[in-house]
């Protein structure tokens, strides 16, 4: 009787049960006009979600991994070099990637739990003369982490230098439920999957390719053929696609991010922003420290959260399952143990949210943690009782 | 993003994805053999949860009120005289049908919020020496109060009277949640809907006919014709349905009703105790006292909490929904204004009915109620973490 | 894997998708203000469906049986006499139940595959100086025989006769199907079912009252509760509804009733046509007879197939099922064994109906009747391929 | 009005209502114990369908497309020389991205229609005395064209020649519909997708790799990660995915998966022969040749229909859906113009079918090619009648 509880996992999320609807759709023959008007529309709309006037989208029948793995073999050749930041487990799988592909990365390490500092990447840009370094990997949210950073910096970075390479950004856990800006941050590549922000399950790659990205898939050398945006925009340009998509899936994305547009960007910021504020209130309640380090980055869509010393983060995770049916994020790599994470992101209510929270008190207190149940539940409330974003969200 | 909240009022209930997707089939014939493999195990599968060895068991396309109407017209003749305690809103609403329906209705009157007063049961019945009594109505659960009444001491009444009154038992808020023994309490008549512990959406009204209602039907004079139990028995016999019937929500039945005695009918009522004493720990905490007159009639699966003097109780109810999302019940008759309502029955998780605690404080202290937000919660996290059913179920 | 084969019975039809997915709601409060704009958009679109403009419409939350019922109790009292047309099983069945509920019944009886004799019921009119009479019953597609009859024939005899009796209509298989002008034919009472031209699961009857059957509500003695139009009628005016609604079925009529007026009743009505044409061609080409005494009263809802004398037409509708999984209608009553039923309304394209036609010529074939495979197919594609409809629908 | 009509294209192919509902599943988090319990079983049943005691049952959140990378990716280097035989659209798309990804596509070309030639492949295999031929890429069944081709003889002529080569198979719209065996026939990398046989939506690429097929993953030295099987090998090994996997399609596949061996492959198989031979005398009835240029090689999955020369096949496509809503598969590539398809695989009945096949004779007359209406037909009921599989089935 626990399967109706909420998720609080970083993705995926909850789904609404018009978005579910939309995906279960009976079949239809994908190579009819009929899937030009789920197809279009979606990708109109998912521009529209990552604020670009102009970007080519993609949707790719894959996951957010692949959507990694898009962005980098159509727009770079074996031994290119790029710029990385490694500030959790998915910049570093990020990095992994781009290093399994032939590329040659050169990484800047932070302590996880800390933003990109677009200053040494400008230091970095600097450096490079040549202009060897094809591309800056950079991650908008470390889910790992739960550390946001500052995008535009990056931007403000490679222009400061004035540097060539193009700027790939990872968005899946922040695009649709963060400010999130492709033209205005002058992205070229960005990243996102369906099973965050856009409510859906996971099996698309959502992308959006720049013309300056575009024009690299001319001279990109690395393999792909499933992965191959040319492919996907000779079909698109057709009303197709290159092989049998997941129809269902690009009908709820068509359907989600409409819903996004209609309640409207800024509200559905606000409405992240307010929810995530909430929670962390509860973990102030609780005085236990968030990974991240410093207010200002803390993510909106999720909160990793530092059990004390000598305690296996993990068990919260467990016994949150075992006993209450509630899931929760376990730490990851070097966090693996030391941290628990709440996602809160998609369709989640104040009210779903407070559950949530009770649950993870509950769990805390049964194992012995030193956390008073209701605190966390109560300090929350105050958040949501007020009734605004504490945090203002784009306009 | 409000509709994934779940519901708090006192039916319908949050139904399962399961028995969602069993009541949204593909249409059948329902006069072929697939039919009777609906309709047969979920007419057995009633009969256990009535705890019956050998009830009728009816499953008319209708409601609950339509189940009370079976009740009357298929066993009473007009002029018949039937006793009832009137002690809420539906043992009135009981009782002002049986008067349409043009029958001499002895009226036993309570003050809301106390169960039923077995002795005047029997005291009544001692003055009927002609035995012109019928009939006993008896709400078990009154949903607008809160309180569980006894209704094996109700039987004893009638049996310590040496009365021949067939006992007819409302159980739509009680069956399938909370302890309800049709043959074990003599009960000739037993009524329940789907919307509540069977989990379903409305639109079965299911009745359990002793072998003694079912003599009385041969002899009951009130017009029926649709809600006719001898029409639906004949089908029956055949396995058929006398006429079109609602073949998905008899399919939801039949896998709702197979769930609830899979999990155990001991576990079902354990589960749907510690719900309540949780709701109740809650209204403790906030110094509001319940409807229900004395701790051992409180109901288990609604709880009627009283607002203070002045206050209209009904601004709870619509401030939660419009601030929060989250559905009340609102005081109904003479507790208009003067109570709201949280239901706990059906598919809820501890987690679930922390955030309606939550909602429920939230929205009392937006109102200027003298409510500490995390006070309820708080206490109900202590019954929740206690794990264990505080209040014992039937084994 | 028969499962996804339409069905072929008159209803309960195959339904769309989207109505499956409309009717398959999460729960919501239906005290809520979310209820009324599922209920106010449904009676406004059966009210338009039902051609009137001003006709109370009552969705109960039962079958069209009870639909019948509704007609009778809340017009009428015990003992008054009504007149009704006796021509299939389900006009049978609605004289039964008049008789049943107390009223004095005064049958006109015809064959079976008749329409109504309009003159006849001149005659009694005529004949009834007293105006005895309170009410004609007739039912407008006699489901069991697949025979239309003209109700404006129906009205222009009782105003013939200067006759102040209500005109009380089924038409359960008709409504939503074929032309049906509640206004125009001066009907008190109109009943209908969600399962048939609705395209919905059984479990609403649904109705419309002239003024004058809503005054008769006033007078009329018989007993009803459940289905009592004044308490439907008192709680639509504030939203409502008198008991906990099938919600999920409103939304689905909803949905069905504004899908319907979007295609428009002109075109609904010869899209049935145009099905039915075809099945008749088909008959016609097996040299069978329908049931319907002449050519221009069949059915464009279902067609009822005489076999041939010593034939048992039940082995067709048992041998369609067992072997190829599709499900036909028996012959009813005094048309058991002697005829079968081609049910051909609600969501049908010609390419499902020629998979059904098909499938009875196999059945046929198979049991040994002289039925040449493909001669019915033939026949109806040349109806389908003729893209217009063959019997003008109304306007 | 159209959406119900079955799909006649070859794959995606019409889902039974239950795998769409095991399909739509709540979120459930897929790092918890709930996720093996989907995984694991859907392997398992996998591995039984593709009749294998120990492949590697590889389930990616891709398409059928990835599922040929993932076969060349994993196992070879750039500059491996692969031979590959040509006989339609599919086998060329194959050979196309062979050469994309760097490989050296030895082809042997034959015409449309034919199906592998064995002795060529033994030829090759006998003149490459070095062994640089890693790997036979052989595509059981061409969709392009409708023909199956003999697995069993290409082992026998790699084992023939003693050649150590590697045997790829392209299954995907044979497996799940028509006898495949991967250990018998000595398969090494066995390719399917969710949307054919397996009767899910697009979404899912399905591999089995063989254990030597597996030790050619440590050599290999192409690019990938996302498609890469030793990163699903170890995750699977710890009952997880690698990234955030479809759940839902996966929860799909087990459940369908187990319908088909529940129903028995041979009968599975059986049905499906007995279909296409319904749809073979329907085209003979119409006197139109199948693109396969041999009654032994046609497909049971899908029939390719050339037609007259000078009329353009892509017109009865169009024409059926604008007018009937029926979808047909178009000629691809050489066949663009001169043939149209019938899909009929997954779940489809007889009369299906034959809905079918009436809505291609019906557009085919329509567009004044010189076919009977109801030949067709009537040629297929006789297949259908017959009551058995025409074509034995393996046992």
């Amino acid at each position: 009787m626990n399967s109706q509880n909420p998720l609080f996992i970083p993705g995926p999320t909850n789904i609404p049960d018009t978005i579910r609807k939309a995906c279960d759709m009976p079949v239809i023959d994908h190579r009819s006009a009929a899937f030009a008007e789920i197809l279009n529309p979606a990708r109109a709309n998912v521009r529209a979600v990552l604020r670009s006037e102009s970007a080519e989208i993609f949707l790719f029948t894959a996951t957010g991994t692949a959507g990694w793995e898009v962005a980098l073999t159509n727009t770079l050749s074996s031994g290119d070099r790029v710029l990385a930041v490694r500030n959790g487990m998915f910049s570093q799988r990020w990095v992994a990637m781009a290093e399994r592909l032939g590329l040659d990365v050169l990484v800047i390490d932070v302590p996880w739990g800390e933003d990109i500092p677009a200053e040494r990447i400008a230091d970095a840009l600097a450096d490079d003369n040549g202009h060897a370094i094809k591309a800056v990997l950079a991650t908008h949210n470390e889910t790992a982490t739960g550390v946001t950073s500052d995008i535009a910096a990056v931007r403000a970075a490679i222009d400061g230098a004035g540097h060539t390479a193009l700027l790939f950004v990872d968005g899946v856990s922040s695009i649709g439920s963060m400010d999130f800006r492709m033209d205005d941050w002058g992205i070229d590549v960005a990243v996102a999957g369906s099973q965050k922000g856009f409510m859906l399950p996971s099996g698309l790659a959502i992308l959006g390719f720049s013309a300056k990205a575009m024009a690299a898939t001319e001279e990109a050398e690395l393999n792909r053929v499933f992965l191959d945006v040319r492919d996907m925009a000779a079909s698109y340009a057709k009303g197709g696609y290159p092989y049998t998509p997941a129809v269902g899936l690009l009908n709820g994305l068509r359907v989600s991010s409409a819903m996004l547009l209609e309640e409207g960007l800024a509200n559905v910021f606000a409405r992240h922003a307010r929810i995530a504020d909430g929670v962390r209130a509860a973990v102030a309640a609780w005085n236990l420290p968030l990974c991240a380090a410093r207010p200002e980055i803390c993510s909106d869509t999720v909160s990793a959260i530092r059990t004390p010393e000598g305690f296996d983060a993990g068990r919260i995770v467990d016994h949150a399952m075992a006993k209450y049916g509630v899931a929760f994020g376990v730490g990851l790599g070097q966090l693996a143990g030391k941290a628990f994470r709440i996602g809160h992101l998609g369709s989640l209510t104040d009210v779903m949210t407070l559950g949530g929270i009770a649950a993870a008190e509950m769990a805390m207190s049964d194992l012995g943690l030193p956390i008073r149940p209701g605190a966390g539940v109560a300090a929350a409330q105050e958040v949501y009782r007020a009734d605004r974003p504490v945090r203002a969200a784009a306009a």
